[in-house]
């Protein structure tokens, strides 16, 4: 189970490789409370993704056979990045959902692209199969304690750069990202995990009380549409994420456009998953509060933004 | 003149404003020298021109008549911005050459937009006009000394947040902003100019001695289109710009795609400028140089970065 001291480990493991991304600060009193955003869409590959692959990679022997990941995009993008950083061959896997514009750039990071499969839970099987007729190192894409650790560096760097939130709003998919910021927070913020309607695998989960099932749709569906939560971040989740929150896609057409007006960002929608449910009122910021938010992902069409 | 103190002054009187904007190092050794980039990108209003603007207002007697502008566009934004924020009306003069997305965002908040004349000296000669009838205060575009020390507290904050730095490089159009940087550092960084070679005003000025009407050309004609630097910028220079270097338009493109592809920033031509120097090879670092980038703009579509 990945906890602070192996996020510490991992964070000391993947700083040469990885962006210690900033902050901003957005200014101008429009949500009533401070908030902070941790800018993980400006990290190498275009999302927070490298940290949990590099950390994997890393922390495994060194893999002749090369890496294989299955992926809705980003993290195929990532392990295909860390894999051509460390002089390793990489195989992905993804769904047919996922767009040309992130087949494209797992492609320049010079990996083997296999797309195949309506969605990611498909493109993981195919993958496995895969993997056992070449033995290349599996890097799954959130199921993982090494996966979630690596995560976990985003959570230590935004307690260590924005000091005193009260709540951390993230976006969930498989819940490695939230897995990771949760188990580094422990409770000393609030994590608040944001997902689309037509994607809500933790709120499923949380309400069944085991990882199950659900729904895979919309607009935020390749990078956020795991059909179900990992079973490792479930049990981090269910002792240290505070709330599970929903928003509609429209919010989040809404929370990109908003940080393309307001800051000149490009988010991907699951990128501006998080924010949106702090701009439609999905979560409404206590008294007092001191939010952070990380936008976790830009690799879209920017003229998708506007 | 604008001087440290003056910055300095002008960095408290506008820090409710405006945003401290990070400092992203894009890793990954591709400069062979360390590097930085300070994303004015994400400043309010989508460039650095806000700092002057504020400033400029600020330190004025309060004008009952508003205030008047000419610009290419970002710093009619700015004026645009900053009123509103006043609660003062802002009439903005505009040349033809300035697209529509720049005369979008100046309109969104709510400035009276006059669009005329070819280049932005004409839009300016215009506005003066104007001025005579109104009596409303004027925010020139970069040759006021409240506006070249609102720009210098850019150069600040990059000295306090990036240590160490050798070498500051900056786009020059009229002038402002680099003045402000210039006169912040003082030599204690060797401030270098960049422009593109179909807007050389500065290059030019300080070949003749003196400002001198130089072309008005190519893709960043809208942000660094002036005809000639301002006269308190170019005593600025003389002293404290340590080179002026000059890149192609073609070089300008690259590095806009070099931002988008690598750090998934969305830069107008203007404001990768500076960087497509340090890409293209016009300014080549020497060994041991620390270097930091301005990326200065993002008003331009983002469909144009790909």
């Amino acid at each position: 189970m990945p906890d602070p001291a192996a996020i510490t480990e991992a964070a000391a493991r993947i700083a040469p490789h990885i962006r210690r991304t900033p902050l901003l600060d957005p200014g101008g009193g429009a949500f009533g409370v401070p908030v902070v955003l941790k800018l993980e869409l400006l990290q190498h590959a275009g999302s927070f993704k490298p940290r949990g692959a590099f950390n994997r990679i890393l922390s495994a022997a060194a893999p002749e056979a090369g890496v294989i990941a299955a992926s809705g995009g980003n993290h195929g993008a990532a392990v295909a990045f860390a894999a051509r950083a460390l002089g390793l061959h990489a195989e992905i896997f993804i769904p047919e959902i996922t767009g040309a514009a992130k087949r494209a750039r797992i492609v320049s990071f010079g990996a083997t692209v296999t797309q195949t499969g309506a969605t990611y839970a498909e493109a993981l099987a195919a993958s496995r199969v895969r993997q056992t007729q070449t033995g290349a190192l599996e890097i799954h894409a959130y199921d993982h304690a090494d996966v979630i650790a690596g995560q976990g560096t985003l959570g230590r760097e935004l307690e260590q750069d924005a000091l005193g939130l009260t709540h951390v709003l993230v976006a969930t998919g498989g819940g490695g990202l939230i897995g990771g910021v949760a188990a580094w927070y422990a409770g000393r913020a609030q994590v608040i995990s944001v997902e689309p309607e037509a994607c809500p695998a933790l709120h499923a989960a949380l309400a069944a009380g085991r990882p199950v099932a659900a729904p895979v749709g919309g607009i935020a569906a390749d990078s956020l549409g795991a059909r179900q939560v990992g079973e490792l971040m479930f049990r981090i989740a269910q002792r240290h994420v505070a709330g599970a929150v929903l928003v509609p896609d429209e919010a989040i057409r809404q929370a990109q456009a908003w940080l393309w007006d307001r800051c000149r960002l490009v988010a991907e929608p699951g990128g501006a998953t998080a924010l949106a449910a702090l701009l439609c009122g999905a979560f409404t910021p206590p008294a007092g509060a001191r939010i952070g938010v990380v936008v976790c992902g830009a690799n879209t069409d920017p003229a998708t933004v506007t």
